[in-house]
């Protein structure tokens, strides 16, 4: 898409510091390092997020994911995990619509990437969660 | 393995809420509903992390993905977005070594589930980038 600087830098014309590139993925440092190596894996064919994959791209793209992950992992001893992150839409904190996963390495004490999740568990029972199970496997049902 | 809660999830001797399941991966709700829709993929086999993976294995479990994600989004017209993670490692919030795929429904102005990414590009320059792209670009070298 003429707009879209994640086709502009998978066509060359912005430059970005590749770690990895294949006819399917390009996979490049992201420019706010929110922690030391944080990568972002893109395909290459512009797709805006992860809904609009079919079952074959996915595995294309998500196949690389392991090695790519594991080199960024190995390329500093002090990196102790990784949190793997696909956003999709603005309210998920999307901000350029070429679907991209983000692979951001965790150090010990490191305090650049914080998740907050919440354990709303005590506001469910049984007839809440089949309610919600159900209208999932609704729409399963329909894609199928 | 025998002491892993998914794998019981998996055979069945421990309940879930179940949306999907096929030879491959295990779909249910997390119990803690950390928004509404909150969904945990699952492969089947047991593997500790990403890290563990092969490429088959993640075309196979990422495959899935997109049409449990579509159905998810689906299921609420409340739903605007969605956060993907998988977290690797204890410092990165995994909780379960059996490795596992968040799929968390965003809403608008909700606030059960946060990330914060820095923008640390101000204290990196060229050569701080390209030392970092280096690492990761040896690592995967030595991958192939």
């Amino acid at each position: 898409m003429t707009d879209c600087i994640f086709c502009k830098i998978v066509a060359g014309e912005i430059p970005s510091y590749t770690v990895y590139e294949d006819d399917v993925v390009k996979a490049f440092l992201d420019i706010s390092q929110g922690t030391p190596g944080h990568t972002l894996v893109i395909p290459k064919k512009h797709v805006p997020d992860l809904f609009a994959y079919d079952e074959d791209l996915a595995a294309a793209v998500f196949s690389r994911i392991p090695k790519i992950a594991r080199a960024v992992k190995n390329s500093n001893p002090a990196i102790k995990g990784m949190n793997v992150i696909n956003n999709n839409g603005k309210v998920a904190y999307q901000s350029v619509f070429h679907s991209h996963i983000h692979l951001i390495p965790r150090y010990s004490n490191d305090d650049d990437f914080k998740m907050i999740f919440k354990d709303n568990s005590g506001k469910y029972n049984d007839e809440k969660y089949r309610k919600i199970q159900q209208a999932i496997k609704d729409q399963l049902e329909d894609e199928q």
